[in-house]
């Protein structure tokens, strides 16, 4: 089997809510440990890591790709994840009676490895509230808690975005990467943009963020964003402008997200997002403006909204990443689940 | 391991949509395959042909025999199938955003080795449509794309029935069949009707087909079977009368299935099928029928609906072959999962 | 591999639906093999036992530990827990075609290892249809059928509950154990309270049950009860005081139930049970009545309804078996699994 090595040792136990958890050094030793898993995929160096365990994988949310790739990766490293959507379970909420988050967390300990828990968009009442509850869970479970997208964070589609460009360009330091807002008829919450501002900024990449006005984003995260980009000598800006942030930059991440005005009264405006969302139809990334760019690869974290976010043309164009990158999913979560759980 | 022979490994990488994708020596061969792992059920040979692989199931229709028979096959191969139900999936159609069919099927190419879709009656608009999915994936994924049951075909239940034909005949060649149309309460999808059709009808089997005017079914299966039968110096007959198909016949398959005209308006009329369907209470096969053929075993893809289709006494008679036929889809499915996946 | 001895060889093809179907020797042979395997749980004696084996779970009723700590045990004896959830069968019912029973159990007999079904509280139209829903797969599969929770039992909480008693007390005999009533927002099914009385009173406890008037449970389970504890030379009093039944006990164990009147109609009426039980605030086990037993343990088979069955500085106290109790699900349950499918 695997010989981690001290800095991967020192990963056993944690939990994983953002990118955010995981030092700089860290990071780099899980993409490195994802990288291999992604050369050796079954080799036996990997498969038995997690043999005969379990891994519980709360969706309060639908996923396509992050469920096929967490129950993948766990099958890959010769455990099971099981499939659990929270409709079926009997929380404590202030209306209802039913379980406190102590007693299932504490629970859950005793017959599982792991807890993976995914909560965003329509299933919570506000921005920040997915983020609480994970971290409840954290706080009583004896095992491993990860965050698989919530309305915060996105820890393993940022590490697989980071992946993706390291494969491409070898080294991101110094890379500009534009992280540009695209309307769209979704309605996305922040957590991919957030991680990958997050952890793009850390590892040295100058950052363009550019957005209609009234689409801000978290501003603890773009205060964080903005110190780790100085702190990297690399610059960070802000613009309202649609094309201004394409020149010259490597990297283009054109997404569409959610208002900060998205929830009222408890319930998110979907409708009203998208229909607001939907009058900036200049909000597209295409080959037009691509064309001001260093000849950047595209990068989203999918699923992609043709048309709106982006034109088919680039999507499935030569610099496209997203295949890649959302293979990556799997290899950065089999990373970090034999890292934690083994 | 077990070492697969020349037309054997043909097999890697293919799509089964129907049987009609394997050529009669291939059939042959899945078959062989399919009995010895019959007879060496957990035998070392057989459990680690798919380990650590993962089979992605996706039902649009809910299924007892086909999710439990995939699954365990997964098991029983030493890998594992996901279990998805689309409901959770954010596909792209003509009137919401979502993901398109290229995107989805590259990307679980990368997490999965092959993929199963299930989609018949209540989920499509009109014939034809699950057939048009199942082939749109096919044509985007790198992995093989299986029918677990579509509106048109069902090649595992095919397969199914012919080997327990052969395990009770040894040689189907020249056997006498009568596919008959019964009054029941479940308005049936064509799938498992037409397959058998196909196969027994390529394999060298006589064919009477009987069910009232209105029942007809796909006019491309029909020649294709009416051109086999030929090739094969067998005969082929359609008959509304419903007791005539049973003289001196060898096998006995009575079962239910929709009219041409059930869809309207792009909704399945179920009730109105069921209804009309009902008045055909002669249309069922009892002991008093089956006296007319040559002491003729009933196959049937189950569930059955007795007292409908069959009478207990035959369903449960000694020439029953129905669970020896539902076990066999287990071991069809896991000889081409291992064939195709491996 | 693990070698069984006699007494758990004959266990193997057994069903379970209650701890009545073992024997007294048979019960202790389990427990002593769920103590092993919880001792060395990952151990590659038992890592095998099951393995490629498929077991087959039917939850009629949602559940988050029952669940969990089976999938996770067949996962932790090489084999797969399939999560089936019967809105997506076809069964045949008085009002409805589908498959019988029979044809169903036949069928899955042929693809697994062995049934598990759950199913009470508002899944069934009266008292015993659980039950009886439960022997008739029993009498027609060809593979063992396990009760994991149903209207009239719950056996592997029952053993669960000894085990955690019997890693306290050491030895159970000639213990107290107060059974409570409680006052609740949950209208609970009798099966968790029913087994353990049985179980308890077999295994040589004395039995205080206690509840107020109109909340009297299976007057079959109360015999028998009585009557175990009796030929252990035991006492079995009732109660309908709230604190009488404290006095000097070892354990208690203080849990809401559903009235005998609960169901009218086919319908559960569970609006009304939990007014009514509501009123019974009293109905509490609190540190105050904890201080007349003899320094008792407290136990509940979770989940908790904390602030109504139970005060929090019980529940949470240091007595409190209750997550000692919810692990020993798993291995009880991996026990007999393993007992009775290998």
């Amino acid at each position: 089997m695997f010989q981690f090595n001290t800095i991967q040792k020192g990963l056993k136990g944690r939990n994983i809510i953002s990118t955010e958890d995981l030092s700089i050094p860290e990071i780099k030793e899980v993409l490195s440990l994802a990288k291999d898993m992604k050369r050796n995929r079954f080799s036996s160096k990997f498969t038995d890591v997690l043999k005969h365990k379990t891994f519980l994988m709360f969706f309060y949310n639908p996923s396509v790709r992050t469920r096929q790739s967490f129950e993948a990766a766990m099958t890959e490293l010769g455990g099971h994840a099981q499939f659990l959507e929270p409709k079926s379970m009997r929380l404590k909420t202030e209306k209802s009676a039913g379980e406190t988050i102590e007693d299932s967390a504490k629970v859950m300990s005793r017959y599982a490895a792991g807890i993976g828990i995914r909560i965003l968009e329509d299933k919570i009442t506000k921005y920040g509230e997915g983020d609480w509850l994970i971290r409840e869970y954290a706080k009583f479970a004896d095992v491993p808690v990860f965050s698989m997208a919530h309305d915060k964070f996105h820890p393993f589609q940022g590490l697989a975005d980071i992946m993706g460009l390291q494969e491409y360009f070898d080294e991101v330091k110094g890379k500009k990467l534009l992280m540009t807002w695209a309307h769209g008829a979704l309605a996305r919450s922040w957590c991919s943009i957030q991680e990958n501002l997050l952890i793009s900024s850390r590892l040295g990449m100058s950052i363009n963020l550019a957005h209609p006005e009234g689409y801000e984003l978290d501003k603890e995260v773009i205060e964080k964003t903005k110190k780790y980009c100085e702190e990297n000598g690399q610059e960070f800006k802000i613009t309202n402008e649609v094309e201004k942030g394409y020149n010259n930059v490597n990297v283009v991440y054109s997404r569409n997200w959610m208002s900060p005005n998205a929830y009222k009264n408890g319930i998110l405006q979907k409708e009203l997002e998208i229909k607001k969302s939907m009058k900036y139809t200049k909000w597209i990334c295409d080959s037009r403006k691509m064309k001001y760019t260093d000849n950047a690869v595209f990068i989203h974290p999918m699923p992609v909204d043709r048309g709106n976010e982006v034109s088919d043309e680039v999507a499935s164009g030569k610099n496209s990443l997203i295949y890649e990158i959302a293979e990556n999913r799997l290899h950065v979560q089999k990373a970090l689940l034999a890292l934690t759980m083994c």
